[in-house]
Order: C-alpha cells, then sequence, then structure tokens
C-alpha cells in the first residue's frame, strides 16, 4: 500500500496533476480526497477570491467516489456510469472531500460524496454517483 | 462579441486552459464548446488510448450549459445549481459538446448537454444541469 | 403480446391502477405511455386546474424507462438503479411520456424520458434512469 | 398548526390519499412522512412479497422534501425543480422517509431525503432534490 492506501504501483490519473487533485485515505467504502483552490481551477470572477469550477469540484467528487468503490472491489476498475453534483456554496477556499458507499451490489456500487472547505468544514457541495462493480473483461467495457 | 460568441472583454475562467476547454459558439439558450482529450484529462489505465477522466468530461458539460443559460440571460452570472452526467461510453477521442435550454425561468433554467466524439460523432457522455438566473446581487449569491 | 407491446401473461404493476398509468408501445429501446391528469394525481392547489404531483409525473418516466430498457433485453426483470427528473412546467393536462434508451450494456442501461402534454405536445418534464440489466437470479438481486 | 406540522387549513394533495402518503412532522428544514407497502403501490413481480414501485418511494421522497423546504420559506408553494432518487433495495415493507435541507436560498432550496423501512430502519432509498423558494405570484411561476 501507498500512504495513500492505494496499492503500490496502481497508476494515478494524469489528470489529478493537472488540476490539483489529492488522494489521501482510501479503505473499502470509504475514500477522501483534497484540491488546493487556486489560480488553476478558478472560474476568475473579478472582484473575489479565486472561486473553484464546478467541473473542478466535480472532479474531486468523481475521484474519492471512485476509489470508495474500487477499493470495495479489491481495486477492480469501476467506471463512473453516472455523477449528480448539488453545488450549495462557492468554493472560495482548499476543498477537502469524503465518499461513503451506501451500497455495493454485484452489478454498481452508489456513493455519497461530500466537499467541504478544509480550513471551516463548510459545506460547499454533496454528490452522489453509480459506478459499475460488474465483470466486462475488455476496455471497451470499462466505460460500463 | 468575440469570435466565440462571448461578449469582448469578459474573462475567460482560468480553469479552461489548465484542462484544455474550448467555448466554440455562443447564443441564447444554445452554446458549443469541445476538449482534446489527451495525456493532460487522462485516468492513466495501462494498455488503453487517452481515456478522458469523468470529471473533465463533467467540466465540459458545466462550461457549455453555463454559457447557454448565461447567454439568455444577457450574460448574467449564473451559476450551477446542479449537475448530472451520464457516462455512456469511454471518451478515448476528442469531445465537441452541445447544450440547449429546456428552460429559461425567472429562477433557474435547465440545459441538456450531448457529448460526442468530434470526429466520428459518437455518443460519449449527456449532462443535464440546472443553474440560476435569479436575481441576487453579492459575490455570497453567486453560487446559488 | 398484448396490444401494448408487452408479452401474453406479463403482470402489469398493480400500481399503474392505482395512479392510472397506461403504456402505449413497447419495442426493445423504446417505449411510450400515458397519465391522465385528474383528481386522482393532484396536488391540489386551490384555484388551478389540476396540476399533475411530481411523484405522478415521475411514475410515469420510470414505468415507460423500464419498459424501455427491459424489452431491449428480452423482458427481463430491470430494476430502476437511479432516476432523475427535471420538472420544466406545471403538468396541467392528461400527459404522454417516450422513452429511449441511450445505451444497452452488459450491467446497465440507460434511458432518456420525455413527458409531454398529450394535446398540445407541450414539454413538461425531462427524465433519465440508469436501469439494472445484468444478471442475478433472486429476488433479493431485484432490486440492483 | 395540525398534528403534522402543517398550518391548519392547508390542503393537502389527492394524489397522498391515493397511494398512501401520510406527512407525520413538519418543521422548517425538517419533514417525515411515511407510505404503507401494500398491493396499491406494487409492482406485482409475482413470487415475492409486495414491492413497491420506483415512482411510489419517488413520490414520497419528492412530499417530504417538498415539505422541508416549504416550511422553511413559512409554507409557501416551493414547487420541485428537479428530483434524483437511488435504489438501494427492493422496498418490500411499509416505508419511512426523512428529508433534511442542506441549503435554503433565495432563489432556491436543496434537501437531501433518507427512505428505510419503518420497522427494521433498513436504507432503501435516498433522493436529493432542489425546490423553487423564489418570488413569483401567478399559477405558472407555480412549477419555477
Amino acid at each position: 500500500m501507498d500512504a495513500d492506501g492505494i496499492p503500490e504501483g496502481f497508476p494515478r490519473p494524469p489528470y489529478y496533476e493537472t488540476i490539483g487533485i489529492e488522494i489521501t485515505t482510501v479503505e473499502p467504502g470509504h475514500a477522501t480526497g483534497r484540491l488546493p483552490v487556486g489560480e488553476a481551477v478558478s472560474v476568475g470572477w473579478t472582484g473575489t477570491d479565486h472561486v473553484a469550477h464546478g467541473g473542478a469540484v466535480a472532479s474531486l467528487a468523481d475521484s474519492v467516489g471512485y476509489w470508495a468503490v474500487s477499493a470495495a472491489n479489491d481495486f477492480a476498475t469501476t467506471p463512473t456510469i453516472d455523477l449528480r453534483v448539488d453545488y450549495l456554496a462557492p468554493a472560495t477556499a482548499d476543498l477537502r472531500a469524503t465518499a461513503t458507499t451506501t451500497r455495493n451490489g454485484a452489478s454498481v456500487g452508489t456513493v455519497d460524496v461530500e466537499v467541504v472547505t478544509e480550513d471551516a468544514g463548510d459545506l460547499v457541495a454533496t454528490a452522489r454517483g453509480v459506478f459499475k462493480t460488474g465483470g466486462g473483461g475488455g476496455g471497451a467495457d470499462r466505460s460500463v
């Protein structure tokens, strides 16, 4: 295991580095991560602090959701089937996300995600996603 | 107007540059954009072409949805209230997204998004989002 | 086949009769249905015509979605995994719903639904659902 | 106030009686309700107990969500903008639902719903909805 709970040697998505996502803990049915909110993920509204783009928040939510489900399935590839994000407050500070599975079935897993500000713990967004857990061998099957 | 249909001088989100989103056309109730799929947005699965991370696809969908609604409201700031993405096939090629509003109300606008491969036109994902159209002045109100 | 395209002898949900849902056509990947809007499904707001409760609209959407996916899988039992409904206008007249699958995979099927007024064809709601298509034998597996 | 926390004289939707929904408690930002699961809401699968139709579960979720938001806004009419339901287990027993608002904004309110079996407290479904809280006087505005 690496420090974040992902098995040694597992590739991390290059996309994480592009926007700054860090996975912090992973165990079966549970994962956490963080996203620094700076210029790189900003919507660029003038006259305010950096506000994270909704897509960056969605990316963080999808990522922790993925690992919560994957870890509950021996780190199988568990592609996202669908994701819903509710934006509750502007994301003006570094973010922390926590994912918890609500079901881990033979075909799909369902996961709840909370995104809060890292320092104050203020709720910024919630998300819910469904991920494929069932078989399928080849590349084409990877996305459900 | 700039070439993409966004009024001259409007800031584009720095986040677009970070992951590679380009807005291509914007008119009231309608917007299109594209996302090149390469290493920067990749999930990094071995033995396959680059596959775009679900968060990158969500980011593209959110972005074209935003402009479709904003342009239908004189380019007001119209923050995302919620976004739902259905992933239908692996995103292994450059992407094109098209957003169309299905309602533009006094409080909220609703938009449908289709994401296809740019060359073949294969459906990769669909999305639906709700954006705030109603008043609110200050920064805090920006996110609904 | 019965007149609605459902194989002869298949039980129809008693729930259909309770609220008035009628399935009108079913073929692989496609289904239509209707819901009369009267007192039985009304929210009961005073000073208006009957307005259908959001739950009744969701029930209609879920039902046509189900048959579109089930028929694409030899009428297997294909339980709903998730359903998302966008309410675009008050449902003040009898409704017609059309479901079309956007993906029919080995684990899940995804379906798009449009709900319109039967007479004028005005868009009242859209919905999107994911249904289980993959195996599983017993009763417990029925709900994913 | 009536026993369920809804102001005296408020009409209850006739739809509640049609399928059996009872609202049990209502306070600002919080509401609970129940739905007996019998023949009337059944999918009618042979060889099993009654299993509630997904639309009936969605109806219960929408209803408690509505009252949580409405009560947080002086019992204004707060129409559903969108609703997502995740079905986690077959609903084979009487149901209890609890709704809690995660945001009550000037334009919209967002609500989380859990649906469990009344006796065992087993999680059957979760839901998340957005409801209109912002102004608008007439009937046409009622549905967002």
